[in-house]
């Protein structure tokens, strides 16, 4: 593997753009007030961490079938196969930005160093959005690629959109942010209080769930087996943790201009966070063990030489 | 074909009902508010038209396969089979009535006789059991039959869900309610005024979409032909336009005891319907030019024998 992180990362966020831009629909079949402001959002110069996710792992799990084979033309195929799950992904990851965002919810004006969306078209239209890119990424996931009538395939894609489903609903993602707003005491009469075994919890739902469902699917997608796919799991899970302590820390430490965000929101709202419960430097080593026992997984899955690996480091040495 | 319509559509209910009390998640996989939440919403007593269409087309197209054979078999497997699809499109249907409840929406507090579920849990929460029912309609439709092993059943479920995205999505249903809210003066600087042609290309979207996916996905899931398939939907296009007519009939002839939900809305706010563009007489005749349209679609493509026929009677007479 001769490809630097940073070649991969900028290979997967010209691909990714420029597939969701062919994927997302225009008008006249999508009404322009959507299509703009579903377009707004997802260009916003996001991270894009869960398609390079699934990208990486994708790759990394081809590579690992045809070890001393054709591994460069495994690789292709892999990332053309993972392309539409990691999209999917990323749709789903923005329309809960979007709604995350609302003044129902974190009631948040700035994300990614712009106004949030329902500051511009208002609170209907920033639902309708949402709604609109969630639908979107299991629409493209059954299209994309064209190929469907391969039926190894068509079987793949289905276990994909159950993983998918599975992280983004009421089990991960959007059971999680419901904790979390009754933890910042936002439903009336159903407050909850978090000790550390509760925020790892929620924070294992919120933004766990989709960080493992991204890694999963670009293996699955590859064929891979079962023990390499739960090795791939078992490493995302480490990864998510990290990268949700360190977005705790960056909500201390960072200022907005960095990080393109409102800082020190948590604080605020009186929230637990890793860093409220251990201090900044404790954090920062919990992060850290994250990271080795990420190392581990992938050394002992024979996945160390990958891009999965310099992820990890990039998701702990990040500022925004 | 001997079962009433009303025998049909107790069966379909029972077994929609149960279906959707035993795949949707519980405590403590799922978060307790979000789970209450999504089951306030889904069993408030709906009268479940998506479903019954869908199982009506799977029925129908069944019996169309193996005319003169062992249609009594095949009826019954039809029903397992399409059964999935069905719920799915009920939990979209759901969520999206969540979402439109919403103040940032149409702003209704009440709906089928009982108070709309965020004066309940608050926006955030509704905004959330939404997003939970929209995910779990995929998460539902990937992981139901279990023999999802079968490659001919996994390639019809990807079509459905395709088929689903699509009609839920910015093509159809938040399409439709994007340009629902234009319509109505809700989004700064985007007014749109519909003449007919819009606001029939309007409830195309919003309500027709998911009503034709319904029906269309009923015929997919038991193998029928293209042209089958085509038939199904063309029938169910006209369904939907007589049912979203009548909608508008009720709205000015119904109470809100009758009806469940606050009537007169569309009046106050100088939304534009059937009824106010030709009087009311003249809608309910438009209605009845889609129903004999639809008749003869089911006719010429050996379908009146069914209980799509008596459905469409059923639309344009109920009075909720």
């Amino acid at each position: 593997m001769t490809e630097s992180l940073a070649d991969f990362l900028r290979r997967v966020r010209v691909q990714v753009d420029d597939a969701l831009d062919r994927w997302l629909p225009r008008p006249p079949v999508c009404p322009d007030i959507v299509s703009e402001a579903m377009r707004y959002s997802v260009f916003a110069g996001g991270k894009r961490l869960r398609p390079v996710l699934a990208l990486a792992a994708a790759e990394a799990a081809a590579s690992r079938h045809t070890a001393g084979g054709a591994g460069a033309v495994e690789a292709r195929d892999a990332f053309r196969l993972a392309l539409p799950s990691a999209c999917a992904i990323e749709l789903i990851h923005t329309y809960s930005l979007i709604h995350d965002d609302l003044p129902a919810m974190d009631n948040d004006s700035l994300r990614r160093g712009r106004p949030t969306l329902h500051t511009i078209y208002g609170d209907g239209i920033a639902i309708l959005a949402g709604d609109g890119l969630h639908a979107e990424a299991f629409t493209l996931l059954a299209r994309e690629p064209a190929s469907s009538d391969d039926a190894a395939l068509a079987a793949r894609k289905l276990r994909v959109a159950r993983v998918i489903g599975e992280a983004a609903g009421p089990l991960g993602m959007v059971g999680g942010q419901a904790i979390d707003l009754q933890a910042a005491d936002q439903v009336p009469g159903h407050r909850l209080t978090l000790d550390y075994d509760g925020l790892r919890a929620m924070h294992a739902r919120k933004t766990g769930a989709l960080i493992r469902a991204a890694a999963v699917s670009g293996a699955i997608m590859t064929g891979a087996s079962d023990s390499l796919v739960a090795a791939v799991e078992r490493y995302a899970a480490d990864l998510g943790l990290a990268f949700q302590i360190i977005d705790d820390v960056l909500d201390v430490e960072g200022t907005p201009e960095q990080l393109g965000k409102t800082t020190g929101k948590d604080a605020a709202a009186d929230k637990p966070t890793y860093p409220s419960l251990y201090g900044l430097e404790a954090s920062r080593a919990l992060a850290g063990e994250c990271v080795s026992r990420a190392r581990r997984t992938l050394a002992d899955a024979g996945l160390i030489d990958s891009q999965l690996t310099g992820i990890l480091d990039w998701v702990v040495s990040r500022k925004n």
